[in-house]
Protein backbone atom coordinates (compact mmCIF):
# COMPACT_ATOMS: atom_id res chain seq x y z
CA UNK A 1 0.00 0.00 0.00
CA UNK A 2 2.38 2.53 -1.25
CA UNK A 3 0.33 5.86 0.54
CA UNK A 4 0.73 4.32 4.20
CA UNK A 5 5.02 4.35 2.96
CA UNK A 6 6.39 7.16 4.51
CA UNK A 7 8.31 7.93 2.05
CA UNK A 8 5.52 8.60 -0.58
CA UNK A 9 2.46 9.53 1.56
CA UNK A 10 2.12 12.76 0.93
CA UNK A 11 0.57 13.64 4.07
CA UNK A 12 3.90 12.96 6.23
CA UNK A 13 6.11 14.88 3.90
CA UNK A 14 3.92 17.99 3.95
CA UNK A 15 4.70 16.97 7.94
CA UNK A 16 7.96 16.70 7.59
CA UNK A 17 8.79 20.29 6.07
CA UNK A 18 5.89 22.31 8.23
CA UNK A 19 4.56 19.76 11.03
CA UNK A 20 5.60 22.13 13.77
CA UNK A 21 3.50 24.16 15.40
CA UNK A 22 6.59 27.12 15.12
CA UNK A 23 7.11 26.78 11.96
CA UNK A 24 3.30 27.53 11.27
CA UNK A 25 2.96 29.82 12.63
CA UNK A 26 5.66 32.03 11.28
CA UNK A 27 4.48 31.22 7.68
CA UNK A 28 0.82 32.52 9.27
CA UNK A 29 2.63 35.78 10.17
CA UNK A 30 3.93 36.02 6.36
CA UNK A 31 0.99 34.72 5.20
CA UNK A 32 -0.96 38.05 7.14
CA UNK A 33 1.81 40.59 7.50
CA UNK A 34 4.23 40.12 4.45
CA UNK A 35 8.15 40.14 5.07
CA UNK A 36 9.13 39.85 8.68
CA UNK A 37 12.49 40.76 10.72
CA UNK A 38 13.70 38.50 12.67
CA UNK A 39 12.87 40.65 15.69
CA UNK A 40 9.12 40.99 14.47
CA UNK A 41 8.58 37.25 14.35
CA UNK A 42 10.20 37.13 18.12
CA UNK A 43 7.96 39.77 19.10
CA UNK A 44 4.61 38.00 17.80
CA UNK A 45 5.71 34.22 18.89
CA UNK A 46 5.63 34.58 22.75
CA UNK A 47 7.64 31.65 24.00
CA UNK A 48 9.89 30.69 20.99
CA UNK A 49 13.46 30.57 21.89
CA UNK A 50 15.32 32.64 19.53
CA UNK A 51 17.41 29.38 18.50
CA UNK A 52 14.23 27.88 17.55
CA UNK A 53 12.92 30.41 16.09
CA UNK A 54 16.42 30.35 14.03
CA UNK A 55 16.50 26.61 13.30
CA UNK A 56 12.62 26.96 11.79
CA UNK A 57 13.58 29.81 9.65
CA UNK A 58 16.93 27.74 8.58
CA UNK A 59 14.48 24.66 7.50
CA UNK A 60 12.05 26.61 5.64
CA UNK A 61 15.16 28.35 3.99
CA UNK A 62 16.33 25.10 2.82
CA UNK A 63 12.67 23.43 1.56
CA UNK A 64 12.72 27.34 -0.62
CA UNK A 65 9.08 28.21 1.25
CA UNK A 66 10.78 31.45 2.70
CA UNK A 67 13.74 33.51 1.53
CA UNK A 68 15.61 36.05 3.71
CA UNK A 69 16.47 39.08 2.13
CA UNK A 70 19.49 41.55 3.03
CA UNK A 71 19.06 45.18 2.73
CA UNK A 72 22.39 47.14 2.82
CA UNK A 73 20.74 50.15 5.15
CA UNK A 74 22.51 51.79 8.72
CA UNK A 75 22.13 49.69 10.18
CA UNK A 76 21.33 46.57 7.69
CA UNK A 77 18.67 45.26 7.93
CA UNK A 78 17.78 41.53 6.98
CA UNK A 79 14.12 40.22 6.52
CA UNK A 80 12.13 36.83 5.66
CA UNK A 81 9.35 36.30 3.03
CA UNK A 82 7.65 33.93 1.68
CA UNK A 83 8.47 32.35 -1.99
CA UNK A 84 6.04 31.62 -5.04
CA UNK A 85 6.25 28.16 -3.68
CA UNK A 86 5.88 29.20 -0.21
CA UNK A 87 2.43 30.97 -1.22
CA UNK A 88 1.82 27.83 -2.54
CA UNK A 89 0.90 26.87 1.15
CA UNK A 90 -1.99 29.35 1.16
CA UNK A 91 -4.88 26.60 0.91
CA UNK A 92 -3.12 24.85 4.25
CA UNK A 93 -2.95 28.38 6.08
CA UNK A 94 -6.61 29.11 4.98
CA UNK A 95 -8.24 25.37 5.88
CA UNK A 96 -6.30 25.57 9.48
CA UNK A 97 -7.51 28.80 9.84
CA UNK A 98 -11.40 28.09 8.72
CA UNK A 99 -11.43 25.16 10.97
CA UNK A 100 -10.11 27.14 13.78
CA UNK A 101 -12.48 29.50 13.77
CA UNK A 102 -14.98 27.18 14.22
CA UNK A 103 -13.37 25.88 18.11
CA UNK A 104 -15.21 27.58 20.46
CA UNK A 105 -12.37 27.86 22.89
CA UNK A 106 -8.78 27.41 23.15
CA UNK A 107 -9.30 25.07 25.84
CA UNK B 1 -4.93 43.29 16.52
CA UNK B 2 -6.92 41.01 18.23
CA UNK B 3 -6.22 37.91 15.35
CA UNK B 4 -2.70 38.03 17.06
CA UNK B 5 -3.75 37.30 20.25
CA UNK B 6 -3.70 33.23 20.67
CA UNK B 7 -6.57 33.19 22.40
CA UNK B 8 -8.59 34.76 19.14
CA UNK B 9 -5.98 34.00 16.42
CA UNK B 10 -8.32 30.77 14.41
CA UNK B 11 -4.42 29.33 13.33
CA UNK B 12 -3.41 28.96 16.80
CA UNK B 13 -6.72 27.42 17.99
CA UNK B 14 -6.53 24.83 15.72
CA UNK B 15 -2.67 23.77 16.12
CA UNK B 16 -3.79 23.75 20.39
CA UNK B 17 -6.10 21.52 18.99
CA UNK B 18 -3.75 19.36 15.89
CA UNK B 19 -0.54 20.89 15.93
CA UNK B 20 1.26 17.52 16.62
CA UNK B 21 2.82 15.38 13.51
CA UNK B 22 1.32 11.85 15.20
CA UNK B 23 -2.27 13.29 16.02
CA UNK B 24 -2.57 14.46 12.07
CA UNK B 25 -1.59 11.07 11.05
CA UNK B 26 -4.08 9.83 13.35
CA UNK B 27 -6.51 11.18 11.46
CA UNK B 28 -5.27 10.74 8.48
CA UNK B 29 -5.58 6.89 8.84
CA UNK B 30 -8.90 7.48 9.78
CA UNK B 31 -9.84 9.52 6.92
CA UNK B 32 -8.59 7.07 4.58
CA UNK B 33 -9.61 3.88 6.28
CA UNK B 34 -12.37 4.37 8.58
CA UNK B 35 -12.53 2.89 12.13
CA UNK B 36 -9.27 1.79 13.47
CA UNK B 37 -8.27 -0.26 16.62
CA UNK B 38 -5.34 1.21 18.74
CA UNK B 39 -3.38 -2.20 17.45
CA UNK B 40 -4.33 -1.04 13.86
CA UNK B 41 -2.93 2.70 14.38
CA UNK B 42 0.11 1.35 16.26
CA UNK B 43 1.09 -0.59 13.30
CA UNK B 44 1.04 2.51 11.07
CA UNK B 45 2.60 4.99 13.11
CA UNK B 46 5.87 3.39 13.45
CA UNK B 47 7.97 5.16 16.25
CA UNK B 48 5.09 6.25 17.56
CA UNK B 49 4.83 4.98 21.40
CA UNK B 50 1.79 3.54 23.43
CA UNK B 51 1.63 6.27 25.55
CA UNK B 52 1.97 8.83 22.54
CA UNK B 53 -0.21 7.58 21.00
CA UNK B 54 -3.23 7.44 23.93
CA UNK B 55 -2.76 10.61 24.95
CA UNK B 56 -3.34 11.87 21.49
CA UNK B 57 -6.35 9.59 21.05
CA UNK B 58 -7.69 11.39 24.37
CA UNK B 59 -6.88 14.65 23.39
CA UNK B 60 -9.08 14.09 19.95
CA UNK B 61 -11.58 11.92 22.05
CA UNK B 62 -12.05 14.96 24.30
CA UNK B 63 -12.64 17.59 21.24
CA UNK B 64 -15.08 15.37 20.30
CA UNK B 65 -13.16 14.84 16.92
CA UNK B 66 -13.13 10.96 17.19
CA UNK B 67 -15.20 8.74 19.62
CA UNK B 68 -14.17 5.46 21.07
CA UNK B 69 -16.69 2.97 20.17
CA UNK B 70 -16.39 -0.61 21.89
CA UNK B 71 -18.02 -3.83 20.71
CA UNK B 72 -18.92 -6.68 23.11
CA UNK B 73 -17.62 -9.30 21.69
CA UNK B 74 -15.00 -12.51 22.72
CA UNK B 75 -12.39 -10.83 23.19
CA UNK B 76 -14.04 -7.43 23.56
CA UNK B 77 -13.13 -4.77 20.61
CA UNK B 78 -12.88 -0.96 20.73
CA UNK B 79 -12.06 1.08 17.74
CA UNK B 80 -11.73 4.58 17.21
CA UNK B 81 -13.81 6.54 14.62
CA UNK B 82 -14.46 10.55 13.17
CA UNK B 83 -17.37 12.21 14.73
CA UNK B 84 -19.09 14.52 12.51
CA UNK B 85 -17.43 17.33 13.83
CA UNK B 86 -14.19 15.36 13.45
CA UNK B 87 -14.62 14.87 9.87
CA UNK B 88 -14.77 18.76 8.64
CA UNK B 89 -10.95 18.73 9.29
CA UNK B 90 -11.41 17.37 5.93
CA UNK B 91 -10.16 20.44 4.37
CA UNK B 92 -7.51 21.01 6.15
CA UNK B 93 -6.08 17.25 5.42
CA UNK B 94 -6.86 17.45 2.04
CA UNK B 95 -4.65 20.77 1.48
CA UNK B 96 -2.04 18.76 3.58
CA UNK B 97 -2.30 15.89 1.48
CA UNK B 98 -2.48 18.17 -1.96
CA UNK B 99 0.78 20.06 -0.69
CA UNK B 100 2.52 16.83 0.03
CA UNK B 101 2.20 15.48 -3.19
CA UNK B 102 3.40 18.13 -4.63
CA UNK B 103 6.82 18.25 -2.62
CA UNK B 104 9.54 16.15 -4.09
CA UNK B 105 11.39 14.42 -1.48
CA UNK B 106 10.82 13.34 2.36
CA UNK B 107 14.21 15.82 2.66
Amino acid sequence: MPIRNPKFCPVTRALDIIGDSWTVLILRDLFLDGPRRFQDLQESLVGASPNTLSARLKKLEEHGIIERRSYSEHPPRAEYALTAAGRELGPVMKALRDWGSKQTSVR
